[in-house]
Order: C-alpha cells, then sequence, then structure tokens
C-alpha cells in the first residue's frame, strides 16, 4: 500500500463555485509543477525520470504511438503535431478504443505512449496490453500515480497536475500538452536539435505559466461571450495546424458541460461540407493566434461571415485586423507557435464553462459522463 | 484538345427527382464500372493501368500516405483500414488542408495518393505537389477523366463512376472505397497474399454490385424513418473499425443537404464526451452490420438507450437481436467485412436525402456549398 499525500487545498473548493474553474485557474501551477526538475538547462534537453529506457534505446525508435480517448486523445493530436515538428520522428495517433481491436500494422522500432488523466481509461489499458503483449516498449503519461497503466506500462511521465475533480478535463490537459512538448524536445535533442536550439525551446517553455496566468485574464470577457450566446444550439469550432486539435478539444468542452452541440474541424475543411450549417443563429469560434496559416484562417472566417455567421475569433493581443471582422474577439499572448495550443485552450474553458454555468447545468457533473471511463 | 464523350442519360435526370437520388441508385451500376478490367482471376490480383511504377518500385512501398478533403477524406480513412488490413502495409492519412502547410516528416519510400472526386479540388491539388516537390511518388484517385490532378501526378487510377452532379458525393465514394479495396488487394499480392486468398477476394469484391442493389431496396424503409425524424435538430452517428468512417460519412451527408447538425464518432468515444447530449430529442444512427466489434457497439447502443435517446440502427438482415433494442432497423446485406463500408453508406445516403427533402432543402444544389472545392 502506498500512501499518497494530498494537500487539503487539492481538494476543496477553495472560494471557487466549481471544481472545473478552480481548475482552470490552478493551470499557471500545475503546468509549473509538471515542467519542475524536467527542464535542465546544463543539458539543454528534457529529463525523465521514468522511462526506464536507455538513450541508445532511444536513438533506435523510428515511430511513435499515441493512444488515447477523448480530451487525451486531442492531446495526443497535437503532440503528433509538436514532436512531428520538433523531432521530426513520424507520429500516429489512435483512438485506444479503436487499437485495440483493429490490429493495424505497427512496425518494429514503433514506441508506444498511452495517455490517460486517471490511468484507469478502460480502452487506453486494453490497447497499451495489445502493443505491450506484441513486443513493443509502452510507455504511459497520466496523472494519477500508481494507477493500473502506471504499473503496467514499461515506464512512464506522470503529470503531477494534482488532483482533478471536475469531469470535463482542464489542468490535466494543459498539463499532456506540456509533456508532449518536453517529449518533442528530448526526441529532437536525441537527434538534430543543438543545444542552442533546445535552450531556446526550454526558455520559451519557461514562459507557459505566466503567459496562462494573462490567458486566465480573458474570464470577464469570456463571460460577457457566453452571456450574448448562451442561447445558441451549436457551435463550430475552427481552427488550423496547431490549433486544430485545439478547435476539437474546445468543442468538447462547450459539449460535455452545457449540452451544446459544439463540433471542431480543421478550418479548411469548413468548404467541404460543415459550412452548410452556417446561419445567423450558429456561432463559429475560431482560434487563431499570429503564425504560419494566420492568412488561411482569416479567409475561411470571411467566408463565414459573408454568410452571416456570427463569429468569436481567439486571436493574438495586439492583432487589430481580426476585430474589424469578428462579431468578439478574446485576446491571448503569443508564445512559440508549437505552445500556443496550451494557451490557446485556455479561453475556450472559460467560455464553455460559462455557457454551461448560464444555462443552469451542473458543470462539475454533467448528465451521462463519468470522470474515469473504467469500463468499454 | 481533349474529346470526352458523355452519355446524355449520365446528365439527365433519368425520371428522378434530384440527381442525387439518381446517383445513388446508379451505384451498382457505377461500381462495376470501377471495377470493370481491373480483377485479374488469373493472377488473382487487381490490375491497374496506370500506376506508372514497375512491381519491383511498388514492392519497394513501406508507407503509404493518403490525403484528400471532405467525402474523399472519409475514403482515405476506410482506405486506412482496408489497406492495412489486407496489405498490412502502414497507412497514414492526413487532411490535404494541414499536409500541405505542416510539413510532417514523411519516410523514405512512402507513397502518396491524393483523392479527390473533380481532380481539381485546391488543398488536395497542392498537397501533392508539396509531397511531388519533396521526391515522393505521387499518384491520383480522381473521377474526372483530363482533371489537373490526373495530368500532375506520376500517375493514378480513375473511378470511372460517371458523372456526378448532386453536389454530395454518392456515387464517387463508393468507388473510391471500391479503389481502396482492390489497392489493398494489389498490395496484399504483392506481398502475403496467396493466389487463392487474392481468388476469393476477387470474388467478394464481385457480389458488391448485387448487395448494393439489394441495399438500395431499403428505400422506402428510409423514407419512413426519415418522416418520423425529421424535426429533430441534431443526430449522433456512431460505428467502430471498418464502420467508423462510415459514420463521419453519413453524418456529412445529413450536414451537407439537411443542415442539421449531425456528427459522426467511433462509437466507443460516445462516454468520453458526446454521450452528454443525448436525450429524448437526439437520434443515434449505429452503424453495426455483424462483424468482430459488433457486441462492443451494441453495449454502446443500450448506453444510449439507457438514456432515453431514440436509436436508428443499420443491422444484417438476420440480426434479430436489435430489433428487440433499436427504435428503428435498416438491414443491409452482409458481405465480406472489410467490404462493408461500401454497402453501409447507402442507407445513409438514402436516410439523408430525403429527410433533406421532406425539410424542403435544395437536394442538389445545398446552401454555401459547391460540387468542386477549387479555392484553398
Amino acid at each position: 500500500v502506498e500512501v499518497i499525500e494530498i494537500d487539503a487545498s487539492d481538494v476543496d473548493l477553495g472560494g471557487y463555485e466549481h471544481y472545473m474553474l478552480k481548475e482552470i485557474f490552478e493551470q499557471p501551477q500545475s503546468l509549473q509543477n509538471t515542467m519542475r526538475g524536467r527542464l535542465s538547462l546544463d543539458d539543454a534537453t528534457a529529463v525523465f525520470g521514468g522511462l526506464n529506457l536507455s538513450p541508445q534505446e532511444l536513438r533506435g525508435v523510428d515511430r511513435i504511438l499515441l493512444t488515447a480517448c477523448g480530451t487525451s486523445w486531442h492531446a495526443a493530436l497535437v503532440g503528433e503535431y509538436i514532436i512531428e515538428e520538433m523531432a521530426r520522428i513520424p507520429v500516429e495517433v489512435e483512438y485506444a478504443s479503436e487499437l485495440r481491436y483493429r490490429n493495424p500494422p505497427v512496425p518494429r522500432r514503433t514506441l508506444v505512449f498511452g495517455i490517460t488523466q486517471s490511468g484507469e481509461t478502460a480502452d487506453t489499458l486494453a490497447a497499451l496490453r495489445e502493443m505491450k503483449r506484441k513486443g513493443h516498449p509502452t510507455l504511459a503519461i497520466c496523472n494519477v500515480v500508481g494507477s493500473t497503466i502506471a504499473q503496467e506500462a514499461d515506464g512512464g511521465i506522470y503529470l503531477h497536475a494534482g488532483p482533478e475533480i471536475g469531469v470535463a478535463s482542464t489542468k490535466a490537459y494543459t498539463s499532456q500538452l506540456a509533456v508532449m512538448a518536453m517529449l518533442g524536445l528530448y526526441f529532437g535533442r536525441l537527434t538534430h536539435l543543438s543545444f542552442d536550439q533546445g535552450y531556446r525551446i526550454i526558455e520559451e517553455l519557461q514562459k507557459l505559466p505566466a503567459a496562462i496566468e494573462k490567458a486566465l485574464e480573458t474570464n470577464n470577457v469570456a463571460k460577457r461571450i457566453a452571456e450574448k450566446y448562451q442561447s445558441a444550439t451549436n457551435f463550430l469550432y475552427l481552427g488550423r495546424h496547431f490549433n486544430f486539435p485545439t478547435a476539437l478539444e474546445g468543442a468538447l468542452k462547450l459539449k460535455e458541460i452545457s449540452y451544446i452541440h459544439a463540433e471542431g474541424y480543421p478550418a479548411a475543411e469548413l468548404k467541404h461540407g460543415p459550412i452548410a450549417l452556417v446561419d445567423e443563429q450558429t456561432p463559429s469560434v475560431f482560434i487563431m493566434p499570429r503564425g504560419v496559416v494566420y492568412d488561411k484562417v482569416m479567409s475561411n472566417l470571411e467566408e463565414i461571415k459573408a454568410r452571416s455567421g456570427p463569429v468569436i475569433a481567439i486571436a493574438s493581443e495586439d492583432d487589430d485586423q481580426v476585430a474589424k471582422i469578428a462579431d468578439d474577439v478574446i485576446r491571448i499572448p503569443m508564445v512559440e507557435e508549437f505552445l500556443q495550443p496550451i494557451v490557446s485552450i485556455v479561453p475556450l474553458q472559460l467560455l464553455a464553462y460559462h455557457i454551461a454555468q448560464l444555462r443552469g447545468c451542473d458543470v462539475d457533473k454533467p448528465r451521462n459522463l463519468a470522470k474515469s471511463v473504467t469500463v468499454e
């Protein structure tokens, strides 16, 4: 029996009306905790204590397979983008529920990660067991210390985000993304990234808690926008590149706790179907911080406006172009482009929270959902 | 200038009220045309005239990358499942709009396919150009002879499905799936499939036109169900394994032409969020022909029923278990499991058609959508 010490402040509401809101506001701290002791300026890389694989073994990895469910699956999608960008290793993402039965060809030298907040998600556990049985090295990324997946995987990384009680995952998600970024740095530094490049990535990672602190200042704007759109029955969430998964996760938050049908899409897919849904009653949320695809997303936004769809834009602090076109703008601080999803999700968590709250939904215990899905 | 001969019957309505309905009913014939001359019983494999790559070159392929948009992207997802199952070659699917800008690491010996009905889809063309520029062999799968992608790719496969005029793609989709299955057979026979195994797959492929003919007999049932649910404002579509992409495509059809917010999910993801949407007003469509995951999908279905959600099941002809639980059942003929998506989609096309029609929507020219998306 392992005794786990939990600080009382971790499990009381600490003045917040709901655990979800408390956990959203804990993110500067939880992210700090996820990164603590894992960034080495001396070696300009990330350090993980529990991978249980030597640098030689990790250097031999040709391909990474990330498997997960729900919000953790969105973290895996961001992971694909971040790790491929930083480490240039091909990454594949599979729904755990699909991977466990469909038996895809997985080449040798594939490293498998199972991602689950609770460490008890039935499908993720089963998928990881199947991959382990096939002889792949398996690692767990989870929050709950001593959970089943932590015991069964060959090694892993704890989120150290603290207990997450709200059913809709918030701080565990941003901590999962931070782990993805640190893995990208680690694998990048195993291969082509120089000391100098690694050092600069660490500096960027260290800016995240302050950036999230700043993003939390959008709470009042998010609440005001929530009041405006609380009666909408359908939402679209759109983003590209690093923020395509942010669109999926933002939509999932709203769906989970407000029961509004919100759907995420890569912004450019709009014209291949979802734009047919757009009318004056259907708001679209665009996640469009400055970056490589900014102009492209802007032109998708203009297509929505041309069809009288209301637009809420999540944009960079200094963006004065988008305010001329979007109906509402939430401004977030700029960080390095591949880290932006860690900041961009914050106002979407707040927006979902306030809409659900205004609609009188039970934010911490939404209908039909369980915190940890331990059955198939 | 190439003169293309089009039979007048290809472009008139031939007694149908809409092109979309005509094209749905043409599928036994269009599928026949897609397979004509491409199945060799002598060699027990598929034969393609225009790949422009030698068997030696194709034998050297380690990985296949499929890129597309919209409905063609769903065909690519089915392709991933079919080709991985039949040929045991890892397949990756990328949204063309993402692939063109995000610069993922693509290993050597990766063969790239761009899939587009029109052959003019701007994002798919750009993604294929980018991959070609990087030195990968690129092939096109398209319907329109002489289209831009057919000219620019190193080779390709025409669908021969005949002109598709309805904006919502139907017969081009099933022909794309048939091409995926023939590719699976071809690559499988290059590697581990025996003559006997290849021969039996051809026999299964040849049963498809008759099976689709039979699936079209569900038209009246689909219409009756459409009448029942025409006023619903939200739908969920759920399937697993080979029929997970069928859920996405079925939902897209409804979205495109009826403007109802329909969303597809792998059935097991329900409990990670979307089940919060379920109530007495939100019907769920389960695609659940008999197969490996039948019991699993059934238990997902029961979760919906336990929350009073109406259920429409697309099930096998002889399934007398599901009728006891689902509110409505559409029965389809059984074919080989990996070919089932080609049959399962038919009643979903009909359901979307009748719902849109009953709601007075312009089925062939839905609002905001273009047949061929030639801009970014």
